[in-house]
This record gives C-alpha cells, sequence and structure tokens, in this order.
C-alpha cells in the first residue's frame, strides 16, 4: 500500500492510495487512526483493516480525493529523528583518502521537511547547492541492538528524500584547529578537521520528502532499487541502490547500536550519483534551475519539487572579525 | 519560575518549584495544562495563572510532592530539534588555524535526552567520552529572520544540558576525501576534510537536560552566569558565558537564517572550559569515573547524573574490509 499526509479545505490527514487518480483517507477504513504517525504506532490491525477495506472496496465513491488537486507534506510530519548515512556510495571509493568503513551519519531536523510539489527555497548566501536523490527508510516499531537478519521486521515502509545539500555553507562550516589531546597522562596538541552538517543540511526546505510511504511487504529488497535524479529536463543521477557501501539491514544495525530507533523515525540511505563513474559527482546547481527538481525510485513513485529563489539580507555579514 | 518535567506512581507531568523542599503538579493552577511543551504552546495566559496562584498559594498542601523523591525527565521531552553551537568559547581561539567567524552548529537526535539523575550510559566501543556542560536556551515561540534586538522574546527559558562528547567516535567518523567540484564549467578535483557528528554528539543518553526549565524573567542576561562541572570531586571546568564568541541573541540571529525555530526547540550554547588558558580543555574520561558528573549553572540549579558501563558486541567488527 502506498499512503500520504495531504491537505484540503477540511483539514490535514493521511490517505491511501486507491488507483492511479484516487486516494481515499485511510480514516474512512480504519476508524481513529487518521495520520501516518498513528497508523505507523498503532501497526498491524489498522493496516490489515486499510488491506482489506481497500480489496473489499468498502467506501462511498464521494469519500474519494483526485490525486490531481492534492497539496502534499512529507508523509511523516515531525518524525523524532532523521538520520542520513553520509557518503554511502561505492562510486566514491576511488576518491578515498582516509575513511571510515561504517555508515558515518549527520541529521536533519524535522523542519526541513516539506511535501511533494511544494518548493525548496534558496537564499542568495546558501550559495552552490544541489539535489541528493535517496531512499528513505521509515522504522515501523521501537528497537535497539538490532541484528541484520531482523532488521527489516523494524521497516514500516520507504519513501524517496532529496538530501538537499549547500557545498559552500560546507566548505564554510569547516574548523581546521589544534585541540590538546590526552596522550598518557600528558596532553599533546593534535591537528583535527572537523565540521558541522546543521546548517548545509538542515535549512528549512532542505528534505523534500515523499510522495508516497510505501509499506514494506511492496519492497522484498531495498537494496536494489533504480534511482534517477533530473535537474528540469537533465538527467544528473541514474544510479542503484545496489551500490550503497552498506545496506539497510547493516546501518539500522549500526545506528540502532548507539541510538534507540523509534516508530516514525526517517532513514536517508546517501545519495545516488552519475552513472559517469569516473566523475560520478554531476549535482548541478539548483541556483541556476528553471524548472522543477524530480527524483524516481523504482517502485517508489517520482518526487516533484520546484525551486522559489527568495531574497533575504546576507547574516554573514555580521560575523566578520 | 522553575519549571520540571517527572514522574510519580501516577504518571508523567510538568511542576513547578514552590521551595527548596517542593513541587507542585502545573496543572493545579493552569487547569488543562500539564506538560512543558503544552505550556510553552499556551504561553502567557498558563504563565500568568501559575504565577499568580504560586504567589496566593492556591494549593492544597497534599498537592506538592517532595523534591527528594522525585524522579526527573528532560524538561522538555520531545523537542522539534536539539542545535548545538560547536566551538563557541574564545578559550579556544588560539588553537585555531582556519574556522569560520559565525556559529557553526550541528544536532543532537531528541532520542538523545535524559533527564537529572537518570545514568548516562557508556558502551566499550564509544571510547573516551567526556561531559561538556553548556547553557540550553529553550524557545517559547515560532521565529524566522530573528533580529538580535529582539531575539530574546522568542526565549522561553534556559536549562542546563550535558553535551556529552565522545572523542573517539569524533576521530573515527572523519572523511578525508577527493570531491569533484564545479570550477567554471569543469570540474576539478579537491581534497576536502568533512566529519558527522551524528553518532559522538547524538548516542541514547548524551543529552542530559535540566533539572530545571527557568522562564527568562529570571535571567536578564543569559551572556553572563558562570558554569562549573565536577567529575565525582574534581572540579575540571570553571568557566562563564561571558567568554562565548557568539552570544545568544547572534545565535538566535544565525540559525533562523537557515531555519524556523520552534516552540520547544532547544539551542546548546556550546562548552565551558577549564580556566587554565593554555591547556582549555581538561575534559576527563567519564569511562573511568566513580561518582556523578555535575553541572551547575547560576541561577539554573545542578545537573547530576551517574555513570552506569554497560556491555555489548562491538559492531566495528562487522564493518571491517
Amino acid at each position: 500500500m502506498k499512503f500520504a499526509t495531504i491537505s484540503t479545505g477540511t483539514g490535514t490527514f493521511a490517505v491511501v492510495r486507491v488507483d492511479d487518480r484516487n486516494v481515499l483517507p485511510i480514516s474512512v477504513l480504519a476508524r481513529g487512526v487518521d495520520t501516518t504517525e498513528a497508523l505507523i504506532e498503532t501497526g498491524g490491525a489498522a493496516l490489515d483493516a486499510i488491506a482489506s477495506g481497500l480489496q473489499a472496496k468498502r467506501w462511498r465513491s464521494e469519500d474519494l480525493l483526485a490525486i490531481d488537486g492534492l497539496r502534499w507534506h512529507a508523509p511523516v510530519r515531525r518524525p523524532g529523528k532523521i538520520l542520513c548515512v553520509a557518503l554511502n556510495n561505492s562510486a566514491l571509493d576511488p576518491f578515498n583518502i582516509s575513511v571510515p568503513s561504517f555508515p558515518a551519519y549527520f541529521e536533519k531536523p524535522s523542519s526541513a521537511l516539506t511535501g511533494h510539489r511544494e518548493p525548496i527555497e534558496l537564499l542568495p548566501s546558501y550559495g552552490l547547492t544541489h539535489p541528493e536523490p535517496e531512499l528513505a527508510v521509515v522504522i515501523g516499531r521501537k528497537g535497539r541492538f538490532i541484528q541484520p537478519d531482523e532488521a527489516l521486521d523494524y521497516v514500516f515502509g520507504y519513501t524517496i528524500i532529496n538530501d538537499v545539500t549547500s557545498v559552500t555553507m560546507r566548505k564554510e562550516d569547516h574548523f581546521h584547529v589544534r585541540f590538546p589531546t590526552p596522550d598518557g597522562g600528558e596532553y599533546k596538541m593534535v591537528e583535527e578537521h572537523v565540521s558541522y552538517p546543521a546548517r548545509y543540511k538542515g535549512c528549512d526546505t532542505f528534505a523534500p520528502l515523499g510522495p508516497w510511504l510505501t509499506t514494506r511487504d511492496e519492497i522484498p529488497n531495498p537494496n536494489a532499487l533504480q534511482v534517477r535524479c533530473w535537474l528540469g529536463d537533465d538527467l544528473i543521477m541514474d544510479d542503484n541502490t545496489a551500490n550503497m557501501r552498506s545496506y539497510v539491514p547493516r546501518v539500522l544495525q549500526w545506528m540502532s547500536h548507539h541510538q534507540t530507533l523509534h516508530p516514525g523515525d526517517v532513514i536517508a540511505m546517501g545519495t545516488a550519483l552519475s552513472p559517469k563513474r569516473d566523475r560520478p559527482i554531476s549535482y548541478g546547481d539548483m541556483n541556476k534551475l528553471d524548472g522543477d527538481v524530480r527524483i524516481e525510485i523504482e517502485g517508489l513513485g517520482t518526487l516533484v519539487n520546484p525551486v522559489r529563489r527568495r531574497e533575504a539580507e546576507d547574516p554573514r555579514l555580521h560575523f566578520q572579525r
């Protein structure tokens, strides 16, 4: 099944896809359950009611809503956390100098989420900003110390995330420092590079998510899905989740060693890249885009967002030293 | 006023401090408001009712709860985001090689929060792990593009955060790579250092918060507060928020240029350091601690957490290449 969160004149609620043209509020088939968050928390019983209701066509035609007129939100609107795997693509391996063997990751705030068809807003100070098309995993039940062979049982479903990234802000938020670091009983001064992603990965609208939250039964193998991304008419990425360095079960094992995963948490699996392996990154700059960003993942649908440029005073002016 | 979130046999709810020994459920004075989240969202009217109810002693003695027996939670339990300013201490300036002039920041997930007196859990794989005592700002109302002269109007109050940090994981989650980077119409290969903090800053229990959420009227100047931290009996940090590189109004301006701040969001202002300015970092290692971590901030109280070491298989074994 495919769920979404949408708004109409009467409110914001979850719907299930009936066919190419129509969706149905899930509360028609599962009384009292009207958000995807409630659906994920409730789990099995509500899902079964919706599946059997769909099969038996247990609705009135006036309950249906046309897909064409919908206003879309992220299918989960306020997840407890959005964890994103960094540099998880084997096409980058030839360019490594020194990298961890396990899936390092960062967060995006829930305030960065936006829906299908909603604009990605860019300010002049954001600089060079590009899309990153990624498979997103939505957690179905609470877990810590998850083992790989049971990991997919913790998944509610899958969706598409655009992990919007500013290269300019990434370079700005880098520190090259000397840290006093313990060395036996003494300290020595050690050079370190650290960088911080809350801004270059986390601005408002930097996490388009959707359109659909597809239940896991429809995606038997999340590690073999074609991923494509267009800027306007240009296909800039064409890749497959088979090329991820760490697959979904290992990523859930790794993250849940450190952090409890909660229902509704979103895990972004790392960006797809260009088919040109000698130059795998061909992001393009969304500032120059006249048209939409479009991401298609096999079995999950197509996430489309226009870009809106907005003026604002450059706050860097206030931080000159 | 000083608020907290606590549990008793009858549930989890918000309380207000009455005196050195007692707290009172806020719903006694503000009917229907029983969490700090609801209090922050409701704003003025509920706060006024609680303030006047406290002054008029509008409660029965059997409504009071003894502070001694409380089980504490983070005063806000599931903030939309926890944004943390990095390296915001002027004592580090002499050690800089190349750093931004503005407040770079990272996130902690709400799943990392824990309460006063609750244990900080350490696993063997976490390695060298230390406390970072910090002033935390709790946002009171929604804001974007906040200007410095109005910034404190967006603050609900202040509390203490222990920004627990693993040096071992910080070093592990560092990438030294060559990125194909646009240069005019061509690409050139550029060496970059990037690092990712979701793990070394975001493990379960890595964000003790509390005990009290103190309303902003009690803290006229958040940029002049003494901050002290003890590991067991050792005073390891003794500093003042006056030594922050960027103060609260500028930090709110900077963050809200990029991200909408929402009621309940938590902003950690960066760690206090040792009074020894030639060696400002003297974190100590919590793995060796036999006793509590104790953080005191002027006007906000004292946040105390024991350390619990827990065994678990080292997941790094599964990621050897």
